[in-house]
């Protein structure tokens, strides 16, 4: 296009990066001093820092405080070029990618479209759970805890009432605890004062984890300490159960138990958002692409992926990394490297995760901890845990705007056992009961 | 309702105030000591600080920093219940008000509805236009802003191009004044970094007023000086002119000069919101409620209006006291004292504006205030006006919190040069030409 075609650095090749999340935007920033043109392409225009989403959607956090926008963090780096657009398929003979907004040519072609919630085929479920993949899910979720509030006031009705003031979380991994945690904090300290005229004896909280463990791939301290947490704060856990239906109201559980809510979060799996164009033969069933120990797909020579959507799998990772944060970074920088490393004829290095360890916070003061550090694990549980996990998040962020705002926010919020990001700005889901019309009653 | 007659103050009478914004809020909380029971209704859960909304407009602010949620500003506030409903009418006759929740009995009924953007009747105008009157009014403006500049960046076709950089504002009283400011600031400082293929001297910021002056209602000194920062900033400022059409795309003047814009941004007027229910006779042609010196609404004895939506008409003010803060603030707080008086059975006092002065801001360091201090009146400019509005609109801010956030975002920018919120988060306008058909290029 025109705007990309005036620049200096036309004759250098050109890689694409589809997707600005934490493979991508790493690749991108590694890639400053290497004689290429950088061109990231993103549906929205700023990274989220997916991590803290679960804060946004539990009034702890403002959503400005945990995105940038791309052209702000690569304001500097002068062959970065930027486009937001969707990706709707690649010609792989010709070099060319399809987007919303033209045809885009390529030399290097990196995919880090990441994951997307798994239904796992389950249509109505799709319907009706609230996922927490992305800003857009973190608003509307919060806009609907509180919105379920506003609501319940009018309602006397006690199955009504349960249904809006209970919450079904299903997946028990980090995302799933954490918001359970947030929620318990919110009916501890937050919730009663706002809401006087409610009972929160009547809110429950349930968390739904089809294993018998939670946080499934951290330590067996990890599990047991976080169970043990969740319970202290009144989170209802139920484990070895899976969903088997939910209607928008009742949940009904593969033991024949059931649950009735209005809000169904869906924390329970993730798979790879692939795109259109590359051969069926490298994507995998879980929808990543097959990828060697240089990110290369199978079966290209210029196309790679990095972070979710790629699969490497090991003796030690048969199915591929995990699909979190830190494996998506090592693989983005490693990546930046090796194509500098291509371009200049000299050897690439092949990819070794250094895992560090991994963390969940469940509340206030509680957090655990697998520290992976000179060879050996630490676990940590308490405050300890809670102070790593804070830390390492404010670090972590893009920013240093950013790492100021949540630093505050959670001085302020840790000072006043507070959570002030309770405005409703923009839409709710309002669900309507399946089985029972929502009865109004007059309030005079 | 259940939930509103289970309270101890049940015997008391029911104040019950429609609309959170200045007026209403105020009287929300000044009456915390008065025997009565305060019941708010909203329709959005939070208090929006109206004058800087355009500051949200044009990434200076988060949305989050100059809002609060109602329940939270009057968690302590033993007496004050809120509801978040839309109100449909009332029935003076019953002392009875039906909402979007139901019916609501009164004793007193205290109408703060405020205002909204008076199109005059125009359809086509009303349709293309953005207003700036909420908080999703100021966010939709940002996310459009910001994307046209994503779009701008693949079109080559000059007037299309221009279509998308180029903005009319129209009305050039504080809010246009401001936002023009405010858009220039963007143009010199942040945009050209942010946009670097680009060319910013095609981008123009058209400011039109219907009359010779600017800040029509402050002091001649004021006009003057924001017409010269305005130009200084290289704003197009068109006096004299009142727009005749806008389809979308092309503006027309009434002197028959024509602009091409995709945004145009409407700050020219405001009517009062009424609420249906109440004898027309009561409401005057601005759609304002014809009060007495205590706010009485003509005709009733236990409806008030306050703020925007009430006319006060004296021989001072023959059309009522201007629609901004001052006013809506001084009646809420006065009929909170008239309301305990009227209990207690003690005379009442009649409404006296106490008139401190305006102020308006152009940009960096520069802005006009006419001050009032004991009875004579100051003219400021530049960077003492600046600082002296500065201050007034951080210390007005509602609570600490937003206070505070306001402050360092503002030292942040002012340091930096820099508008940090420029994240496109919810929904823009993408208007499409209406003369000719937007073109897209091949980006290969």
């Amino acid at each position: 296009m025109d705007s990309l075609t005036k620049i200096e650095d036309l004759g250098k090749p050109r890689v694409v990066i589809v997707g600005g999340g934490f493979a991508g935007l790493e690749l991108a920033r590694e890639l400053r001093h290497a004689p290429v043109q950088v061109v990231l392409i993103d549906r929205q225009n700023f990274h989220a820092f997916q991590p803290l989403l679960y804060q946004v959607a539990t009034a702890g956090l403002a959503a400005d405080s945990i995105v940038s926008p791309f052209r702000k963090i690569l304001d500097e780096q002068e062959n970065f070029y930027f486009r937001m657009a969707e990706v709707q398929s690649v010609d792989t003979e010709q070099h060319l990618l399809e987007t919303s907004i033209g045809l885009l040519r390529y030399d290097y072609l990196v995919l880090a479209t990441g994951a997307t919630s798994n239904f796992f085929g389950d249509a109505q479920m799709q319907q009706h759970a609230i996922t927490l993949k992305s800003v857009a899910d973190a608003i509307e979720l919060r806009n609907t805890v509180l919105a379920n509030f506003e609501q319940a006031l009018q309602l006397g009705d006690m199955e009504q009432l349960n249904s809006l003031l209970d919450f079904v979380i299903v997946g028990g991994g980090p995302t799933g605890v954490e918001i359970a945690g947030a929620l318990s904090e919110l009916r501890t300290h937050v919730f009663p004062r706002d809401y006087r005229e409610l009972d929160f004896k009547q809110m429950d909280i349930h968390l739904i984890q089809s294993g018998p463990d939670l946080l499934k791939g951290m330590s067996k301290e990890a599990s047991e300490k976080s169970l043990e947490y969740l319970k202290q704060f009144g989170v209802q856990v139920w484990l070895n159960r899976r969903v088997k239906s939910y209607d928008g109201y009742t949940v009904t559980l593969n033991t024949g138990e059931k649950l009735i809510t209005r809000t169904l979060i869906w924390a329970a799996g993730v798979t790879g958002s692939p795109i259109s164009g590359l051969r069926p033969e490298s994507l995998l069933p879980s929808n990543r692409y097959q990828v060697d120990e240089y990110n290369q797909v199978a079966g290209y020579d210029n196309i790679f992926a990095i972070g979710d959507i790629a699969a490497m799998r090991s003796e030690a990772y048969p199915d591929g990394h995990p699909m979190v944060a830190q494996p998506a970074l090592q693989q983005g920088k490693l990546l930046a490297h090796n194509i500098t490393q291509h371009l200049a004829g000299r050897p690439r290095q092949p990819f070794r995760y250094d895992d560090k360890g991994s963390m969940a916070t469940i509340g206030r003061n509680h957090a655990v901890a697998d520290i992976k550090l000179f060879g050996r694990e630490y676990h940590l549980g308490g405050l300890l845990a809670w102070l790593a996990w804070s830390i390492v998040h404010v670090l972590s962020l893009v920013s240093f705007r950013n790492r100021l705002a949540v630093f505050l926010n959670w001085s302020w919020s840790y000072l006043s056992y507070d959570k002030g990001l309770r405005s409703i700005i923009g839409g709710a889901r309002i669900s309507q009961p399946r089985e029972q019309p929502h009865e109004e009653k007059a309030i005079t």
